[in-house]
This record gives C-alpha cells, structure tokens and sequence, in this order.
C-alpha cells in the first residue's frame, strides 16, 4: 500500500466497491438494479459526494456541515438516495483518519478516535444532520411517540426543539439507537456512532483476512453482518419479524454450524472462518428472493461501505 | 445540471460510466471479468486517477505531468494498466475545459479549444508522456521499422531521441495516427489528438440524443464507434484484418440497412439513428464470442469515455 494514500480516495473507493459487491442480497449490486434505484445513480452518488468527504477529512468544517455537504452534493449527482447511511458513517471514519491527537498514523483510525469524534459532535451538528434530510428522501420508520418533535423528516423545522434541549448529533442518534420499545430494530448506524463503531471495526478484519477480490469478500461481509442483526431499513420499511427472519437467512448462507435455525446471531457470535466460507452461489438465490420480497436490507450495506473503507486504510488492495 | 458542476468529478465519472457500460463486446464491463483484468481495479483506477485529473484542471502543471501522475495513480491502485488510453484522451479535454481564452463556459470545450491543447504541447511533454510508460505494460503495435527509435516502450530512454529531434507530444502522435504502411490500423487516440476528437464529439452527441441509463447509451456508443472504424488494440494483439471483421460484426448489430456486409463504415457514414437503435440484445452474444476469442476493442472503450465525459459536460445526467 501506498503510506500517502489520500483518505478521500479510499472513502470514494469504498463506496463504490460497496456497490459492485456482488451478490448483497436484497441491494443494487454489480449485477442488479432496483426498480426504482440504479448501479450508475450509486456511481454519480460516489463523486457527487466528493466535496463533503474533502471536507470530513479537514478540520475546516465541522463533521455535520460536512456530512450535509455530501448529501447534497450525492443528491445532485444520483437524483435520489443512494448513499445517505453510508455518509454519515464514512464522515467521522474520515475525521477520526486525520485527526493528529494520536501521533502515529497507524493509530489515527480506531475505535477510540472514531469515538472521540463522535463524542465532540454539536448541537450544530444535529442541526446539519437534519438540514441533510431536505436534500433528499430517506426512508425512516416514524420516531417513538414521545419523539414526534425529533422526527428527522421536520428537517430544518426540527431546530429550535434542538438548540432548546441541548442535544448534539451523537444525542439525537443516541435515542435511534437504544429504542425504548423492544419490538422497535435499533438504528445500526446509530449504534455505530454511540458504540464506537464496533461492527464496522469487526467487519473490516473480516474482509482484511479473506482472500479474492474485494468485491467477493465485500459480499461475505455483507452476509455476515446481516446474519448478526436484523436490518433497520428492513425492519422500517417491513416490520421487525421480517428483518430478524432475513438475517436468520442470511446466517444459513455462512459456513459451519446450522445458525439459520436459531434466527439472527449476536455479532460477536459470527466468526471471521464462518463469514470467510459464506456461499456466495447460495446468496444468488437469497438476492432474487429478496428482490421479489421487495426486501432492501440498505443498513447492513452501509456498515459494509465503512468496513472498506476501514479495510482499504489498513492495507486491503483491489485485485489486480 | 448544477452549473458549477467539477470538470474533475466529470472525468471520473466518465471513467466510471465507460467500465459500467454494458455490453461493450470485448470489455470489461459491469457483467464481465476478463481473465487478467477485473472490474473492481478499473474502479480502483479511476480513484487511483484523481490527482493526475486534478493537475489536468488547471495550469500548475503541463499536459505531459498531469497525464503521468494520472497513470502512476491509476497503476498504483489497480496493479495493472485499466485506463492508459482514456487518461491520455481526457486529460487535454479537461484542459480545455478549463481553458479561460474563451469567455464563455460553453465555449471551452469544443473541437477547436482542444485542438488549440494539443498544439500547445510540447517536448517535455512527450518526454513526460514516454515516461508514463514506465509506470504499467501497456499493449502497443510494434512501431514501424524505421522509428524504432521512438519505440514508446523506450520509456525514458528515449528523451535524448525527442529533444534532439524536438518532437512534441502531438509530434509523437502525429507518427501513431497516420502510420505509412497502408495495413496498418491507425492509433485512434493518436488520431483524436492530432484532429481535433471527431469521434469523441461525435459519440458524445449520440449519447446525448440518446435516452434511458448513461451505461447503456455508453454501450450503444461504443458499438457505434466500434463499427465505425477497426480498433487500435485488437489490430495490435492480433492484426488489422481481425480488427475489420470485428467492426464488421459491430455494425451488423447497428438498427438499419445492412451495414455488417460491407465492413466497417466511416464514422462520418453512421447516424445516430443507427447507434440509438443498436440492439443491445444480440450485443450480448458478440461480447461473449469476443471474450472467447480474446478479441479486446479496448482503444473504443478509451474513446467511448472520452465521449461520456463530453456529454456529461453538456448536460447529460445519470438516471435516477
């Protein structure tokens, strides 16, 4: 690897080899589009997004102005909503890769930084967060009902409830990502921000230590992390049973074990061999299934864009 | 179109859009590896391009450098050449995009501005461009018995031979694009460089009269380009009349009269008619025939980006 490779780059390669990896059931992928969401919006959405990840990687702008920046600029470019999610977690992956409180470069990106990021996030920031959502359609599930004034669809309308309570971005994600509702799928996102980013982290080594080419081993992750938890945007956009019966799905297609019978595995249950041996011939099946179901687990492709981008500073090459 | 759209994120794009297209009977594209080049490194090099993009956006850096750095980031991410020639077209088109001799921003790229590029070029610039060589193998015809001498493979070993003779980049070309063995296939880059990219504006116009996603339209181009004129590189790894008959074969999948029984047409000869009306369909099958063959149309894959960045300068958009 080259030691100067610019974090911007390896942010905009993520995004794309996310999108080529093939097959993420369910996704647009190399060999898919949706009816309504195409491979070539994913590629406009990659470089319109370019001058808001310019910006996470300076400290000229703050990690909401430059998460709103990317948006925008994705929306611009693909038209619709193609890589809202994958955004907000790429802007402080990208923030943490620069910041020079750590001195050796190796230790700029881990989940201690990342975390540190997130933890230095303003009200400012929430306030960007949810200017973001009038650039573009998200698909969100309704917020709780004592959080009907924090639904992220108020857009800029949202703050002054904001700036009143005080609450940063890390706040705001905070309660997505611990619902008070245990029928309700935690935020994936959310809980990377408040968790320090703990599935990108294991997801990344997956792909670091598999063999082939990044868009295969992106697929095996993709697998994986839908085999440990149930997909937010599934769950949001079918009901909370779909998405655990997805992932449950999704764990059958993993090597070793019978876990498709026990329903979605804890994470930190899935192992890197399992993730490694996934069957990528099976999962053709699952992506037309999950096609015709109209099923989209889009968070789990998120987590897999940071995974890249996390697997691409450390090392991960494109195959030749 | 976002008027204040980055000439730089364009090129990328275009870059993007080329690889995706599918089919480009021969190619990669977003449905086919070929055995010793996959699709995930043509992403990694138009990432890999990015600073060398840059350079070509502005005057800090002459032609030649800007075009090398594009190819040492190109090699360095993808491990192997993916887009020599598309570079060496794009990077004067971006010049001239951001050429400000012209008052108006329409008028700067057009056939004359870029011309006016190329003529700028000078020795150091083909010096820089032999360099460029250094950096990936590049598929080249022997050069004529009696410019051995200027052997593009030389490297930087022939900067003594450029600067006694004072050649320039377009010079250099100028050699590639009207070579006097009657049987040899002239170079198409080198024929853009030296005429002022006919066919890159002429395709650019087919795919922007054309509708539906940019990747097809891409491939309905390169099918247009393709039957047009025999390709550089398969008359190179194989010989000219092998690069005839597969431009015959294009033709035949062109809408319209029977162009496929008398052999490549002019570029001039084909309507955009003809091109929109490609059938996609039957492309399929010659891309298959074409892999088994090992028949590589890959100097009217450069062409066919060189076009996309065109068009998307002048407004066309990906779908969403």
């Amino acid at each position: 690897m080259s030691a100067a490779r610019d974090p911007v780059d390896d942010a905009t390669l993520a995004l794309l080899l996310e999108v080529a990896g093939t097959p993420k059931p369910g996704n647009v992928d190399r060999r898919r589009d949706l009816d309504d969401l195409r491979f070539e919006s994913f590629l406009g959405g990659a470089v319109g997004a370019r001058e808001g990840l310019e910006l996470a990687a300076t400290d000229e702008a703050s990690v909401g102005d430059a998460f709103e920046r990317g948006v925008a600029g994705m929306a611009d470019r693909a038209g619709t909503n193609t890589q809202f999610g994958c955004l907000l977690l790429l802007v402080p992956l990208l923030r943490a890769t620069v910041d020079d409180t750590d001195s050796s470069p190796a230790g700029r990106l881990t989940p201690t930084t990342v975390d540190r990021v997130t933890r230095d996030a303003t009200v400012d920031d929430a306030v960007a967060f949810y200017r973001a959502f009038e650039h573009v359609d998200v698909a969100v599930a309704d917020p709780p009902a004592d959080a009907a004034d924090l639904d992220v669809r108020r857009g800029s309308d949202a703050a002054s409830v904001l700036r009143d309570r005080g609450l940063t971005l890390r706040d705001v994600l905070a309660i997505s990502a611990d619902p008070d509702d245990p029928d309700r799928v935690p935020d994936r996102n959310a809980q990377e921000w408040v968790e320090g980013f703990p599935r990108t982290f294991r997801a990344a080594e997956w792909i670091r230590a598999d063999t082939g080419p990044l868009t295969d081993r992106a697929a095996r992750a993709f697998l994986g992390l839908l085999a440990a938890e149930p997909d937010t945007l599934v769950a949001a956009s079918h009901d909370p049973e779909t998405a655990r019966r997805a992932s449950a799905r999704a764990a059958a297609l993993l090597g070793g074990g019978d876990p498709g019978s026990a329903g979605p595995a804890d994470t930190d249950e899935i192992h890197a061999d399992s993730v490694h041996r996934a069957d990528l011939d099976a999962a053709e099946s699952l992506a037309t299934a999950f096609v015709d179901e109209g099923i989209n687990p889009g968070t789990t492709a998120d987590l897999t864009s940071a995974a890249l981008y996390v697997a691409l500073r450390r090392g991960a090459e494109v195959a030749p």
